[in-house]
């Protein structure tokens, strides 16, 4: 087996356009970095559909070329390319190119999260984390979120990108469905009427947060059942986006723990 | 007034140091940046050494110079000077000195906060914004931390910086001076026995969170009064610890809020 050298290598070639959001999105592909996340990958039930390896890393992290080849394909890449590919200083060697899911579906009972226009990568990945920990059915995402296929995203995940359901709803279609079946949207606000902790949580909610700078978009504002407000007994003016929706996810975790 | 516009000023030199930890330890004080971040400083009971201002931000922000230089020592540099001290790509040229706060002194009755070797500076920050928020009474800060004064850590406290009491405990004498006042420590462990949500919160407590790769310190596990675990209906492996301690702070404020 060959190993890939040059930067005009078509395959090295279709994975640095990949670390564009906007061929990420016309592709349907994203990439996975670093031995324990590709790991998370090949064991979730996405797709991958191949890997790069270097044969250093091979060596380095023990990897077993031919069990690995029972997952996917499997492309040997020099070092100083990887390098070339990754968003790291010191890469692993180890890439995987993961198909995206078209997750659309809704259940009928459950709890969502909304993430309306959140910019700050970072933000957007510890959300996702805190979600699947905290049992949500799934992540609703609206057009002027920030691309969650993007290196610091998926790191800040941790991996729960593979295990909780992501949805894209640009035009509010899901939205709508999620009324159609009774959910009620609780937006979080600085202007909420209501103390958050009065509410019922129990039964079918969607939890939604807005941007870091200008909260909540007009669009979700408008159709929310509740508006509710954090209690800060501090003077703080707001919370991070990231730890207000954990708050407020965890909040569903204590009502079910509770009964 | 002369403008500083050389890099072998000594006052260039000085805010030069205190990019650096060592000297920020060293000389008690630290740099912040920006507009309303310095009005925050101002604003608060934190002593400002002096302002840099340069002369087009003080045109395009209407600042009045006057007004400023009733609080304190004014100085004014070049532009270019002002970029070569900031972390941020598009400078708004307006930097405060900061003297930082000896706080010492422990409250016979709140909540506290007690970060453990955290590394990551935004987690550090959020933590800090959060507590504020809270209305924790204060921050403790085991050996190992991240200096809490670099650019990022205080960008991520939005100003909560200034607002409540963060003390330093390289040798455990705080933590001894809480035990003694009967502070219950509450440790945030993924080994933890019990079910965080059955603790009772309203009492003076210790909210201790750890390391994001490896936890709680073997110190501070050891004085714990007890051992809790956030549970967890999804999969995930962890939260952020920024998450986890924000979590735990709101539980306080939601106890003392039902009553």
């Amino acid at each position: 087996m060959t190993t890939i050298e040059s930067k005009e290598n078509p395959l090295f070639k279709e994975i640095k356009k990949l670390k564009d959001k906007r061929h990420r999105t016309l592709e349907g592909k994203f990439i996975v970095e670093g031995l324990r996340f590709v790991k998370e990958a090949l064991d979730s039930d996405f797709s991958v559909e191949y890997l790069i390896v270097c044969d250093e890393s091979k060596d380095r992290f023990n990897i077993d070329y031919e069990a690995l080849k029972s997952y996917t394909k499997v492309y040997l890449m020099k070092y100083a390319l990887v390098k070339a590919l990754s968003e790291t200083e010191n890469p692993q060697g180890i890439l995987a190119i993961v198909n995206k899911k078209n997750n659309q579906s809704i259940k009928d009972n459950g709890f969502y999260v909304l993430i309306d226009k959140v910019q700050d990568p970072g933000n957007a990945g510890t959300i996702i984390r805190s979600a699947h920990a905290s049992g949500a059915s799934g992540i609703i995402i609206t057009k002027g979120t920030v691309d969650l296929y993007n290196d610091k995203t998926l790191r800040a995940t941790m991996g729960s990108i593979f295990h909780i359901p992501i949805i894209e709803d640009f035009n509010y279609s899901i939205v709508e469905s999620l009324k159609n079946k009774g959910y009620r949207f609780i937006v979080s606000s600085l202007e909420g009427e209501k103390n958050f902790y009065d509410e019922n949580l129990k039964e079918n909610i969607v939890i939604c947060v807005g941007n870091e700078g200008n909260g909540i978009s007009s669009e979700i504002y408008s159709m929310a059942d509740v508006k509710v407000k954090i209690p800060m007994p501090g003077e703080a003016e707001s919370l991070n986006v990231a730890v207000a929706a954990s708050i407020m996810m965890f909040e569903v975790v204590r009502q079910k723990h509770v009964n």
